[in-house]
């Protein structure tokens, strides 16, 4: 773990050290902002840690590395918009803060701002992980355009809302463990691999995510307490239920979901009583090994002594035990 | 100008050939919807332009000159949202005809889809290209926030409002005809001056644009005439005239100017009597032609047979005749 906290460190230094300087200042301001408010860096981890596994110098993959999470970064201030939130990591969103039309704005720039960061990176490995990120930037933009039209539908299929994790969130941790490989200019079928790893532990953190909501403990989770159920959010969690519901129970549910009237913690009682009569918990956790178990046999695949696949395993399972 | 009409066949077909496919079509149509409206194309003429001037393949220059097509478009649908424009071309802007999340996410996927195109020049050029375009987008975005901070300011010196256009509007101008050079492998210094061309030759036409939008006859303009005095819009000519206002003068037109009460005809007419007293047109017009010689010099000065130099020339020519 002592390698991880020294690429933590390097991660956090660089990022307080990267001040967006232009004008007018209330353009630039906003970017400032929202990458000082914090957060995991895990998208830079990612790169470094895939970097240095593929016998890379991660002093060449900072540079993309930051710009990952300025991209990161960008997705947050312009989803905020979209979702009209109030609130980012505690603090106020940009266009709370500011107003909407300078979030567009200062979001369009830090896109822009990724891609010249993604540009800092050398000979062969710049052009395809531009490619790359072009991919991965489009499969996002689908993955929230469909997490937007499934708040308006009455029936999602479970394999759709797996899709719709994968595009918004996995594809990033794909792109990021790829984009350290490529820097370490790793043969292609690794890179690909530790690609897919990324695939699969995203959308295994993103089930962890949603259990979490409805049945984590408030203090850990540090925000309100099935705050999914209370705002009928579609997750994997409540599409399976209504999957597996028998009639009275499917009533049950269909009583509660998508009724604005509903007392929220009542709501919250009933719909997690049916989850329970459903064993909805345990489905979703053993949906979410069986994604960490295929992640695992990928990363197994990897053709680097496995010495120096420890980083990436010890990381998995920090991050794991954070969320779980 | 044979050879533009076939420039302006060759993008025309290029654009309606391209047709943005994917998932879920909520997010794709928008893209060709607005792409589908139409409008002169004149970034990717100006970039042919240029390649075909220094001897390059217009062929290699054509999906670079499509991703600033597709840029200016991008530009154009978050624009409209900040701006809360209702029409686009004579029709309903994409955050009218879908919604303003869409048209967020639709515009950030346009700008992936620029630099998807863009990367397609190949060679040397293409980080050239990349790097002047990460540059351009940059200051395209300063451009747009000055011009909204402009609108609450009460006073607007005229060396900022040039600055804003430049940055808004001239800037991407000048990268077309540097991307035509590039693609063309000119030497830099002929590329610069293409360039500086660009932006002389953009910041003209926005005066041009300033005095028709007062001055010009409202069939050829095809919006309401002086619609630029009735939303106070601090251009060249209103801050011209109160800068040479005498104390008579700027008591009539603080009267005028952001007084939400005037009625529109009553205020154009009386704001256009003081531009008349003050010769504000002859100054704007002289102001324009200042930029347009600056110009013509700057292409002068280009390292290449005066005869190649034509197209260039005659399309600014055949651009000025249609809007003055």
């Amino acid at each position: 773990m002592e390698k991880l906290s020294r690429y933590q460190q390097l991660i956090d230094a660089r990022i307080e050290r990267t001040l967006f300087e232009g004008k007018p200042a209330s353009l630039y301001d906003p970017l400032n902002y929202l990458m000082g408010l914090g957060g995991k860096r895990l998208r830079p981890m990612l790169t470094l840690i895939a970097c240095d596994m593929m016998h890379g110098d991660i002093n060449k993959a900072l540079p993309p590395a930051l710009g990952l999470e300025v991209f990161h970064n960008y997705t947050l201030m312009h989803d905020d918009i979209m979702d009209q939130a109030p609130l980012r990591r505690g603090q106020a969103t940009v266009h709370e803060k500011w107003n909407t039309p300078t979030a567009i704005l200062a979001g369009d720039l830090m896109l822009v701002k990724a891609y010249e960061s993604l540009m800092k990176s050398e000979g062969i490995a710049r052009i395809k992980i531009l490619e790359l990120f072009n991919k991965t930037a489009t499969e996002i933009c689908e993955g929230q355009q469909f997490d937007m039209e499934f708040e308006s539908m009455d029936e999602v299929a479970v394999e759709d809302y797996l899709k719709m994790i994968e595009l918004k969130t996995a594809v990033l941790l794909g792109c990021s463990l790829k984009v350290g490989a490529l820097v370490a200019e790793a043969p292609e079928s690794d890179a690909d691999l530790l690609y897919d790893f990324g695939i699969y532990t995203g959308i295994g953190f993103q089930l962890m995510d949603d259990i979490l909501d409805v049945f984590g403990d408030t203090e850990k989770v540090g925000k309100q307490v099935a705050g999914d159920i209370i705002s009928d959010k579609k997750t994997f969690l409540l599409l399976e239920a209504f999957r597996l519901a028998n009639d009275a129970q499917r009533a049950e549910l269909n009583k509660w979901i998508g009724n604005p009237k509903a007392e929220p913690s009542e709501k919250v009682t009933a719909v997690k009583a049916i989850y329970d009569e459903l064993g909805i918990q345990d489905i979703a956790r053993a949906k979410a090994d069986e994604y960490f178990k295929k992640a695992d046999r990928l990363l197994e695949a990897v053709n680097v002594e496995e010495a120096r696949k420890k980083n990436l395993r010890d990381y998995a399972v920090f991050l794991k035990n954070r969320i779980s």
